[in-house]
Parts: structure tokens; sequence; C-alpha cells
């Protein structure tokens, strides 16, 4: 199928349209027209080329809604004209411990990214969402209930579950203490998701400028992470705390925040952190652990909850011309919401 | 009672007999003639003043066994004649939620150590087991099941709550692929007792010259640290590891060995560590934790665990008045045993 996509052709990342053909339907495949397509961090990340060399020209895009246009003989879960969604992940082995077990994100022979990987059939560059159609194994197409504001679910598939996958995996519950280290992209839905499941939740930021957009979103209130009086006062007051902040910084501020037995998990940036100080570890038997998407069943799982409980991210809806200038505000700033392409502003001629 | 110790009177560590009073007994109190005391690294770092100022002059030693000589009325485990031992607690508030949960050493109105603490009733400043002895409250005292190895249990208190604690928390069991970082007097403890619970140990060392002092262990072998090419061979190849390294290390060379959802449990240095790397824990949702001795109750049970299993630290028995220069090769070296001093050589007169 002859396609248009926006594409980075160098690390210069500055995206042109891009002119492609996605394959033609294997018996498993699910043929997508694209509707909406957040833009996330990890785009902006990727095509820069800050965690590695990519295999230019590349289409970004891995919150993909959309609607099905054809499907494959042997498809049983969709049909033509459903709404559906595509996450981070369109493939993986389907046979090993990990994808048994639903955690497809940790395939032991290395799952297929949405964009950017290497299709496990025919080894070509799978490209991602910002583009008019994709093409997709059934096993990693997400159903979206009926009534769902399709232009604002498509940042769940990605900062929906990330953040979702952590509350689930440490427990969080009605009551749990959860404080969320900042408030953009992946912060702001962390906050609504875990207000959702009956957690008292605390943002924790840099300034209190943020406190009124903090509450609105269901949080009791805010802690200022400079202010080292606040700090002291919190102590132990947290069981659970989800890390979105997207730079280097210094996780010892926060590890004294979580109570005994708590649990920091990092979902934001990927690279380096401060020197670790292993004494808040020690004496409250405390945890630091990374956490990464969330599986196929889970992303189910979390479009659904969010579809029961009426969540979805804040959303700033943008033409396809305009994602240049969308990953500059995001590469400067931590927006409190997300980017979305509305698809219809690409035409494929 | 008028009593003698090896007390530091600054934090040049070089410690001399020291003439004082323990305390006359309280209703719940039980007398102890120490028999026996391990040489800790914390007792090397506590008088060395590494952990802060210090109360001189202090008696170190948390790692007591000895024979019960008195006892007050209301004490209803313990008899005169009872061989009994003392860890690194003596007192707690026994009143809040760390306490009832038989967590003292995390008690919410800070644990009394046995040494370098002001007592909670007299104020005064808790003195060690490095003197001929000591009164403890009951709660605090550990019973000896009848037949063990009085001198080589010392260092079960201190080495084997340490290591032994992380191993249950985190559910070591049989078939569980542990690491151990460090066969120094941490490190040999964590070997043995792992082994004892059916786990699959390895042991990570600097070099393959411990490789038969692990086997001897019951370790199935070694992973040398410092071989990049054995190193990657090993990802993903533990689901636990406890890292017993006594300075300021890289985590990040140990977090990619784990597998999936492992966690590395940081028991020995207590200092700020390397900048940790966030890809390893992300990307296989992996944890880095911290743990403190363990609470009166599992001390016990880690007593009565080596009872049954015979485990026993390596050993090294040494008089009083050499604990200086044992401080000196402490301080020197990772030696795979540990001192206990030998209370028979300290006369009170």
């Amino acid at each position: 199928m002859k396609t248009i996509g926006y594409a980075a052709h160098s690390s210069e990342a500055h995206m042109q349209p891009y002119h492609f053909e996605r394959r033609d339907l294997r018996s498993n495949d699910v043929a997508i027209e694209i509707l909406y397509c957040g833009v996330c961090h990890s785009d902006l990340h990727t095509v820069n080329g800050d965690w590695g060399d990519q295999p230019y020209p590349l289409i970004p895009g891995h919150e993909i809604v959309g609607k099905v246009i054809e499907v494959g003989p042997q498809v049983k879960k969709y049909q033509v004209g459903q709404h559906v969604a595509v996450g981070c992940m369109i493939d993986s082995c389907q046979d090993c411990d990990q994808c048994h077990n639903h955690e497809e994100q940790f395939c032991r022979n290395g799952v297929t990214m949405t964009y950017g990987s290497d299709d496990r059939i025919d080894g070509n560059t799978t490209q991602g969402g910002y583009s008019k159609h994709i093409v997709v194994r059934e096993e990693f197409v997400l159903n979206i209930p009926h009534g769902m504001d399709l232009a604002k679910t498509a940042p769940i598939l990605c900062a929906g579950i990330t953040t979702y996958s952590p509350l689930r995996t440490w427990g969080v519950t009605e009551g749990t203490r959860v404080g969320v280290i900042g408030l953009g992209g992946l912060g702001h839905m962390a906050v609504k998701l875990a207000v959702a499941m009956g957690a008292e939740v605390t943002v924790i930021t840099r300034s209190n400028k943020k406190e009124q957009e903090a509450r609105s979103m269901g949080a009791k209130g805010i802690l200022v992470s400079t202010d080292e009086d606040a700090l002291a006062d919190s102590a132990c007051a947290f069981d659970f705390i989800i890390d979105t902040a997207p730079v280097k910084h210094d996780l010892s501020i926060y590890t004294p925040l979580l109570d005994i037995d708590g649990t920091l998990v990092v979902v934001g940036q990927v690279g380096p952190l401060e020197e670790l100080m292993s004494v808040p570890l020690v004496v409250g038997r405390r945890r630091v652990a990374g956490s990464l998407i969330g599986g196929i069943e889970q992303t189910q799982e979390v479009v659904d909850f969010c579809a029961k409980h009426n969540i979805y991210p804040e959303c700033e809806m943008i033409n396809m011309d305009s994602v240049n200038d969308a990953f500059e505000k995001l590469a400067a700033g931590d927006l409190a919401h997300r980017y979305v392409i509305d698809m219809a502003s690409l035409s494929v001629n």
C-alpha cells in the first residue's frame, strides 16, 4: 500500500514528508488508517540519535489511534471499520517465558518496536505512526472501547501504559501514598491514573507554579523539591514514588521520602543518574527500580481503565506539518500535556 | 557492676582498657558475662568517626556471645547459666508499627544500638561487647541453641543477620540464582546461608584467587567482575544479588546481571555509590535496594537456622589486646573471615 509519513532523514531531526510502501497484508495482519498519533519525548530522543544510531529515513510515532481498513484472512478480533490502537511494540517472538507471561516488552528474543526495528519476517525497518497508514499483526493491535474520545486516546498508548504498569506492578491501590516526580507528559498521566486507583497523590515538583494544575487532576497537593524544610517534613511520607523527570537528576533527594520498604520507580529519563546514596536505601530497606512500558494485555487494560474512569491525557492537537515546532517546544520544557497529530491534516497525495 | 572493656577515646581509634560500670539490673534485664565478641567492619567505621561524631570513650562490639549471670525479677525466658547472644540492637520503643512488626531496626522512635546510643531510660551512652559484661533487656537477648560452637556463633549476630534478612525478604529459596558480590566477612556468610536455602550461588569477585574458597563454601563458582566477556555472558543470569562490597563502587556493572524483575541489595558499604545507569533498571524492571540487619525475631531465626544447618562464619580467634592489630588488618583488606575476641583474655582486674 502506498502511503505517506513524516520521516527524519538524519539526526538533524527535521522531519519531512516521505512517500513509502506499507507491506501487503499477511494472514494475521490488520491494516489501519491512522487518525491520530501522539508525540512522545522518546520520538524526539530517537530521531535525534540520543539513544544510538538510527536507520534513517525514520518515521517516529508510537501512540497510534485509527480505524481498521482491511484484515488478513486469519484475523479474528478485528473487523473493517473498528477503532483500534497501536502502541510502542508491534511484534515479539511469542514463544519465550516473557511473551507467555504477557510481558512482550521483555521478550527474550528482542521485541520489535513500532519504529526503528527490523521487521521479524522481511527485515525491513519498521516505520511509526507519523503516517497515514500502518500494518500490524493482530496480536499487537488494541481495541478502543466504544465511545472513547479518539483524539485524546492516543497518548494512553505510551504515556498511559508507561505509568499504569508500575502502579500495578507495585500494587498501588486505595490509600497508597503516591508521589509523582514531574508533571509533564508522563507525570500528569501518573497522577490521573493513581487518583483513579484510589491513591493519595502528591506531585513532587521544582516550584509551586504547577500546584493548581496538580490539584485539578486530583492530586492532594504538591511537594516542592527545592524546599529543604518541606522535604525533611516529608521523610517517609510515600509508599511509592513514580519518577518521570526527563533529565539527569539526584535520586537521593527523593529516596528519603519513601517509607520503610517503599519503592521509587524511574520511568522517565533514560541515562545516567547522579551518584546514589546508599544510606537512605539501607536504613529504610528502600528500593529504586525501573519500569518499561507494559505488555500488550496490560496496554489493553489501561485503555479500558481510562474508558471506564473517563481519564484522558491533556492534549493539544496539531497538524502534521507543525510537528517539528512541537519537537522544539518539547525539547525546551516540561509541558503538562501531550501533542497529538491530527492525521486528517496529512494527505496521501 | 564494675567491669572492663576496650574503649576508643577519640577517632584515633586506638582502643585501650577502660574500667566502667554496667547498670544495676532493671526488672526485665539480663546480665551477661561475655565469652566472645566478633569484630565487625562497622566497629572500625564507628570508632574512626567515619559515620559521624561519637560519644567517646566508646566501647564497640555487637556480635556478643555469653552466659547469663543474673536476671531481673520479671525475666521469663532466660536463667542463670544459659548461653545467650546480643546483636546490634539492645532496645527500641516496642510500640510503633515497625516494632510490632518485628522490625525493631526500623523503630519509628529510633532504635537503641548496642554501642554509641543513648540508653532510653537513663540516657547514658551504651557500651558494646569488647568488654567483660553487658546488661540488656530480655527482649533483645537471643537464645543460643544447645550444642552450638559458641566461639564461632558470635559473627552470626551481625554478619549473619545482615545477609540472612535480605535473602528472606526477597524470597530466596530452592533454585534461586543468587550472586554474592565480595567474599569478605558478610559475603562468605551470604554464600553459606544462601547455599543452605537451596540457592544456586555464584561469587562475584574482582579476581579468580577466591575460587577455591567460594567452592569450598558451596558456591557453584565465581564470576570475575573485571572480565567483560564473562560479564556479558552472564547478562540476566541472577534472580538476586547481594552486594557486600565495602567501598564505593559502580552498581551498573552488576545490574545487567540481574534477570527481569531481579533485585540487587546493598548490605555492605554505606555511603555514595557511583552514578547509577537507569537503562539496565528500566529495560529489565530491575531493582536496587538496601537492607539493614534484621529484627530480633529474625535474628533468633538465623541463629537457629545456623544451628540446624551447622553453618558457622570462618573465624580467627584473637585476644583482647590484639584488637587494634585486627582493626588494621580489617582496614587493609577484604578478609574472608571474621575476627572473634576470646574474652577469657580480658581480666576485670
